[in-house]
C-alpha cells in the first residue's frame, strides 16, 4: 500500500491506524499548495480532486475518502482490531465514522480552518455546531473509546480534534472530549504519529515562508 | 422498521432505498423547526442531535446518518441489489457514499441552504467547490449510474441534487450531472418518493405560514 498524505491533515487519521496495525506501507507526502509529492508527481495527475488522503491499493487501484480508507485498513489488516467483526457493531462503526465526517470534519472544522471563508463564519459554525459537541461529550463521559475498545474511528476523531489548536477552539468546555484527546494522544500508535507529521508540518511551514 | 423523515430532507434517500426495495417501514414525519414527530413525540426526547434521517432498525434500536442507514437498508434487502457484493466494489459504494455525504452535502448544499449562513457564504462556496462539481460531471460522463448499477449511493445522490432548486444551483453548467439527475427522476422508486415528498414539504411550508 501507498499513502498520500499532507502531515497534519485528515491522513494522519490512516497514517495513525497503518501504525496501530504495524502495516508495511509506503507514504508519499503532497504539498498542500502546490500538491506536488515527495516522490516527484503531481497529485492531480493522478486524482483530480488532488485530496488526501488518497491510498493505493496492493492491485495499483486508488481509493479515497478517509471513511472508506479507514474502513479498508481494518479489513486489510484484520489482526490488529481496528473495526468490529459484528454487523451490528461495524453499522455503528459506520455512523460514527460518519458523523466525523460530516459533522465534526466537514461541517464544523472545515470552515474553521478556512482562511478564505466570509467574515462571521467562525461565531456562526461555533454557534450553529455547539450541540454536535455536546452530544459528542455526552457520549465519550465515562466511555475511553467511541465503540467498545479503540477502532479507526477513534484515530479519525483524534485527527480532527487535532485542529482544535489552529482553531483555537477550547475543549474545556467539553471535559470529555478534552479527556479522550488526551488519552489517544499518548496511545504509542498515535503519538508516533503526531510527532512525525508535527516534524514535517513545521518543515512544510518553513518551505512555503523560504519561497 | 420505521424511518424518522422531514418531507425533502436527506431522508428522502433513505425513502427511495426502501421503495425500490420494496420494503415495509413506518414512516414518521418530523416537522423541522419544532422537531415534532406526527406519532406525537419530540425527536429530541428519542436522539439529542434530533436529526433526521434516523431509522428503528426491528430490534427496537436506532442508527443515524445516512451512510450507515442506506448501508443497513441495502444489506437488510439484499434481493434488490442496492449494494454490490464484492468487496472491492463496495469500497467504492463506501467511497461514493462518504464523497455525497461530506463533499456534496455538507460541504455545497448544507452552507447553501443555510439561511442564516454569514454573507457571501453562496459566492465562496460554489467557487471553492465547482472543482468537485466538475470531478463528478466527468464521472457521471458516459454513465448511468456512480457504480455499475443502480445503488444506495444514486439515492443518496439524487437526493442532494434535489436541493439546486431551491439554492438555484444550475445544473446546465454540468451536463452530465443534469442528464444523471433527469434520468434519475423518472425511476419509479424515486419518482414516487420526489411527489409524496413534495406534497408533505407543501403541507409544512403552509403549516408554518398559518401558525
Amino acid at each position: 500500500m501507498e499513502l498520500y498524505f499532507s502531515p497534519m491533515s485528515s491522513s494522519l487519521a490512516a497514517r495513525a491506524a497503518l501504525y496501530e496495525a504495524s502495516a508495511d506501507v509506503r507514504f508519499i507526502e503532497v504539498d498542500r499548495k502546490t500538491k506536488r509529492c515527495s516522490d516527484g508527481t503531481d497529485l492531480r495527475a493522478i486524482f483530480p480532486l488532488a485530496l488526501v488522503p488518497l491510498l493505493r491499493l496492493d492491485d495499483g487501484r486508488l481509493l479515497s475518502e478517509n471513511v472508506a480508507i479507514l474502513q479498508y485498513i481494518a479489513d486489510r489488516l484484520p489482526t490488529a482490531g481496528l473495526a468490529p467483526s459484528s454487523d451490528l457493531e461495524r453499522l455503528h462503526l459506520q455512523r460514527w465514522l460518519s458523523f466525523i465526517a460530516t459533522e465534526m470534519h466537514k461541517a464544523i472544522f472545515a470552515p474553521l480552518l478556512d482562511a478564505n471563508a466570509p467574515d462571521g463564519t467562525r461565531t456562526h459554525i461555533l454557534k450553529k455546531f455547539e450541540p454536535r459537541l455536546q452530544y459528542l461529550n455526552d457520549h465519550l463521559t465515562g466511555r475511553e473509546y467511541l465503540l467498545d475498545r479503540f477502532t479507526v474511528a477513534d484515530a479519525y476523531l483524534y485527527t480532527v480534534l487535532n485542529w482544535t489548536m489552529p482553531t483555537r477552539v477550547d475543549l474545556a468546555r467539553w471535559p470529555a472530549i478534552q479527556g479522550y484527546y488526551e488519552h489517544l494522544q499518548i496511545r504509542p500508535s498515535i503519538a508516533r504519529a503526531f510527532l512525525e507529521e508535527m516534524a514535517l508540518y513545521k518543515a512544510e511551514l518553513a518551505r512555503q515562508k523560504a519561497a
